[in-house]
C-alpha cells in the first residue's frame, strides 16, 4: 500500500482516483476503482440527469464520487443536484468557474475537488474553498489546456502551499507516473486514459484497440470533435484524441465544419455507437503510448501501486 | 550524491547536464556546471564557428561537451568540426537528422547525445547509434515540439529498452523534477531554463528578472521569434518564450511579419542587446514558474541534488 495525506483524508488504500470521464466512467467503472482501493468518480460530463441517475444505480452501494464539466452546469444544474442527492464521497468540477456550485456541494457533505489547468485556475480553486485540487497537464486525453504536468504540479504546489491536497493528472498511466507525481509534490493522482481502456469502461473496445496500437505521438489537441457534437466549449480548452481520419478531415477548417456538422451529426452518432475508430473522436491522451491492454480496473490499480512501490523503495539506493 | 548509470558512464557526480542553449550556454556556464559535478554543454546553436571557438576558450581546461541545432549543420558543418577539434566529452544533436554527423562525432571520441521530441525520433536516434537519448517535452524553453515530458520519457524508455542511457528534459528545474525524472525511467536530466537564469549564463539579467516574475502560464510556443531573426525552422518545431508584447504583436500573422521582419531586424538586435524583455523573445520554458532567482550554476546543482536526495530518501516511508 502507498499511504499519503490523500489516502488518509479519503479513507482509501491507494492514492488513485479515476477521472470522471464523460461517456466513459460509468458507475461500474467508478465502483471497480473504489473496490480496488482507490476512488472512482462517475463522469457526469455534459450534465444529463437521466445518465447520472442510471450510473449511480450501476455503482450500487459502493462509495463513489462524481464530476461535471462546470460550464455546462451554468445553463442547467439539475444533474449536479441529482448527483448530490446520492451523497457522493466527492464532487469534482472542471472547466469553468466552480464558485456558483460550492454551497450545494458542501451542503450535500461531499468533498469539493476542483480540477485546474493553470496556476491562475489553482488560485481560484483555492479561493473557492476546494478540499482537493487536481493539476491537469496537457498530456491528458479529452479536454484540457496547454500547461505540461511536469511544471504545473510543482508550481501549483508552491502557489497553494503545503497544506492543500493536490492531485496530478495528465499522462499518468502506470506506477512510474504515480511515483513521479509524488516526487513533484502531489498527494496522489487522477488517471483518465488508463481507466478509459479498461474492461468496465463505457468506451468502445474498438477504440481501446486503436489506442493500444497508437503512440503518444499519434494524439492531438483539437476542436473538431466539439464542433461535430455541437458543444460550445470555451476557447481555452481543446480535446486530445487520436489523430485519425476524422480529425485530419476537419481540424483547422472550423467554418466549413460548422456548416456541415448538423447534417453529419446523425452519421457521427452512428459511427460512435459502432465504435469506428476513424470516423469519430477517440478520447485518449498521450498515455496511449503507455497502454498495451484493457484489463479490469482492479488490475490497473494493483499494477500501478505495485510498480510505484518498487520505485519508491528503490529511492534511497540512488543516494550515495 | 545521486548515482545512476549516467553518472557512472560520464564519470560525473550529479546526473545533471546543462542544455546547450543557443546564445545562453557559453563556456563559462558549461564549465561551472561541470565543476559543480554535472556536465555542461556549450550551446553551439546556429553553428557559428567563431562563437564556438570563443566559448571553448572560455571553458578553459574544464571538461565540457557541446550541442548544435542539427538542421543548421546541413548547410554548413564547419562549427561542428571546430567543436570536435576541442575533444568535447559529448556532442549533442537536436532538431534534425543526426545520421550525417555520427561518424565525425565518433572519430573525435565524443559520446553522441541525441535529443528527441517524439517516440519516432527516439527510434531514429537509437538506429543512428546514440550513446545517450534525451527525451525533451513541450514544457521546455526555446525550440521543441508537442509531447509532454510526463509521457514521452516512459514511452521512450519502453521503446528503446532498459539498456539505453536516457535523460529527461522539459520542465525540470529543481530536485522535484530530477526525482520525478528518475521515477519515470530516466537516468538523469538535461536542464535548460534553470541554468538560463544563472549568474554565468549569456542571457540578459533583465530577461532573468522577467522570467522570475512570470508563471509557467505566461509562456507560449510560437514562431514569431524565428521569423524576426530570419531562421527557417522545420515546421514541427516551435519555440517557447514569455508571452510578451513582441509575441502578442506578431504571433498568428506570419505573412505580415515576414514582410516586415527584414526592416525590423536591426531594431530587434538592438532590443536584444539592451535586454528589453518586451521587444524580443525571452527564451524560457514553463519552468519560469519554478524559478525565483538567478544564482550561480554551482548553487543550482547543489540545491537540485539536495532536494532530490531528500525526496528519494523519503520514498520507502510512503510504502506501508
Amino acid at each position: 500500500m502507498i499511504s499519503t495525506r490523500l489516502t488518509g483524508r479519503l479513507g482509501i488504500e491507494a492514492p488513485i482516483l479515476c477521472a470522471p470521464m464523460a461517456f466513459a466512467t460509468g458507475g461500474r467503472l467508478a465502483a471497480a476503482v473504489t473496490e480496488a482501493g482507490g476512488l472512482g468518480l462517475i463522469g457526469g460530463g455534459y450534465a444529463d440527469p437521466a445518465f447520472v441517475e442510471a450510473e449511480f444505480r450501476s455503482a450500487g452501494n459502493t462509495r463513489v464520487g462524481c464530476g461535471f464539466i462546470t460550464w455546462r452546469l451554468d445553463t442547467d444544474d439539475r444533474a449536479l443536484h441529482a448527483a448530490l442527492a446520492h451523497r457522493p464521497a466527492a464532487m469534482m468540477l472542471s472547466f469553468g468557474d466552480p464558485r456558483p456550485y460550492v454551497a450545494a456541494v458542501r451542503e450535500a457533505g461531499a468533498l469539493l475537488i476542483c480540477q485546474v489547468q493553470t496556476r491562475a485556475g489553482a488560485v481560484i480553486a483555492a479561493e473557492a474553498g476546494a478540499d482537493i485540487v487536481v493539476a491537469q497537464g496537457s498530456e491528458a486525453g479529452g479536454h484540457g489546456a496547454v500547461r505540461g504536468t511536469m511544471t504545473l504540479v510543482p508550481e501549483v504546489r508552491d502557489t497553494l502551499g503545503t497544506e492543500m491536497l493536490l492531485l496530478a493528472a495528465g499522462g499518468i498511466a502506470d506506477g512510474r507516473g504515480l511515483a513521479a507525481a509524488l516526487a513533484l509534490g502531489a498527494d496522489g493522482v487522477l488517471m483518465g486514459s488508463r481507466f478509459w481502456a479498461s474492461a468496465e469502461a463505457l468506451s468502445h473496445p474498438r477504440h481501446h484497440a486503436a489506442a493500444i496500437a497508437a503512440s503518444g505521438d499519434d494524439t492531438i489537441r483539437q476542436r473538431a470533435t466539439d464542433i461535430a457534437r455541437g458543444y460550445e466549449w470555451p476557447s481555452q480548452y481543446t480535446a486530445r484524441v487520436l489523430n485519425n481520419a476524422f480529425v485530419s478531415r476537419w481540424e483547422g477548417r472550423p467554418d466549413e465544419h460548422r456548416a456541415a456538422a448538423s447534417a453529419e451529426r446523425e452519421a457521427y452518432g452512428a459511427a460512435l455507437a459502432a465504435g469506428d475508430p476513424e470516423a469519430v473522436g477517440v478520447f485518449v491522451g498521450e498515455a496511449a503510448g503507455l497502454i498495451s491492454d484493457a484489463p479490469t480496473a482492479g488490475e490497473i490499480v494493483r499494477r500501478t501501486v505495485a510498480e510505484a512501490e518498487a520505485i519508491l523503495r528503490r529511492g534511497p539506493t540512488l543516494v550515495t
